[in-house]
């Protein structure tokens, strides 16, 4: 994603409640946190967040952690998303950390639109590299599940590449999936909204036991 | 393959050095057949011939076997190969008896524009689902490889699925074949070169121990 800077970001994060900065103190107990025994989805890279709010108002039996390492993005989606979801938290941090944060406690992970990190030499930093697969091992509580839209196909062909190396078994491929008779329910990023008239959206959901 | 009747197909397969109608006495025995130890790989559709004879001239080392089941689509190949090939052959069969003919020979198997078998309760006809998948188990000599190519999203889709289902990793994805700068070696089909022009070639290459 572009970044703009947001002039009053450190203003909006302070004020709200959805902001998580001392993550590691919740290791292994975002369920305490929470106040509940619902199962957890975590978004890597939240962006502006109307997946991750649109997702918790839909599913209240669910909690959902969102990502996000960028603070103009924070306050973007902070001011976006609608007051009084109990069951949404965004936590600030990089990814590349996420055993700090989450241990075996994670039922899903969505990755939408991630940065494809087009040139070779940057392909372990794609967030299906098997450097992110093996962090992802450690916080997944049982069945590892990753669901990833994107509208990147060489980052959409890595993954499949990727993922089937990994171990992962992968259903649900949509190759186009805004045209997808078999689609029914998907919520749109706000990248997503914006990209799909340029150009096939690929999902997939890879699934290790 | 939209299917065009060839009046003197039966002179033509009959006048043939490619064509074996008799392919279960060389169950096994392949290598005998062409008189040498070069790894045999096999075209499962091979429709007018095309991928399969210029894989056999770039490739003196290596013998191809196509399979067919339709006269009338062996005929208009055998028409168009050139004389003299001598690491070619055609077998006029139905890939459901495919463990009649092989045993254990074979090196890849290439998938090119298969039916796609659009409606869901066709699923078990499509050549990678795990009926067929099943069948080449018994037929590849030692790691299976799978190379397929097709421009229908929902057979490449499922193809994905089923094929990292069944256990096999998959390299050398691509989700637009012909402007993949990656890609330098492409033969195309018959049906490539005419499809190509109104969407996306799709590839993938599946490998199993």
């Amino acid at each position: 994603m572009r970044l703009r800077n947001v002039k009053n970001k450190k203003e909006i994060m302070d004020s709200s409640n959805y902001l998580v900065l001392d993550y590691s103190k919740y290791k292994g107990n975002w369920n305490n946190y929470f106040g509940n025994n619902k199962p957890i989805d975590l978004e890597i890279g939240m962006g502006k967040g109307k997946f991750l709010y649109e997702m918790a108002l839909r599913n209240p039996d669910v909690n959902y952690i969102g990502i996000e390492k960028f603070d103009s993005v924070i306050a973007m989606a902070i001011k976006k998303i609608p007051e009084g979801i109990n069951n949404l938290v965004i936590v600030r941090m990089n990814a590349d950390y996420i055993e700090d944060a989450f241990d075996k406690e994670i039922r899903n992970i969505y990755l939408n639109f991630s940065d494809p990190w087009p040139k070779k030499r940057w392909a372990k930093r794609r967030l299906t590299s098997d450097v992110f697969l093996n962090h992802y091992d450690k916080v997944f509580k049982e069945t590892c599940n990753i669901i990833q839209k994107t509208d990147n196909k060489e980052l959409f062909a890595y993954s499949i590449e990727s993922l089937s190396t990994y171990g992962y078994k992968l259903h649900d491929v949509s190759l186009d999936l805004h045209n997808d008779p078999n689609i029914i329910d998907n919520i749109e990023t706000e990248f997503e909204e914006k990209f799909s008239k340029t150009g096939p959206i690929y999902r997939l959901i890879a699934t290790k036991e």
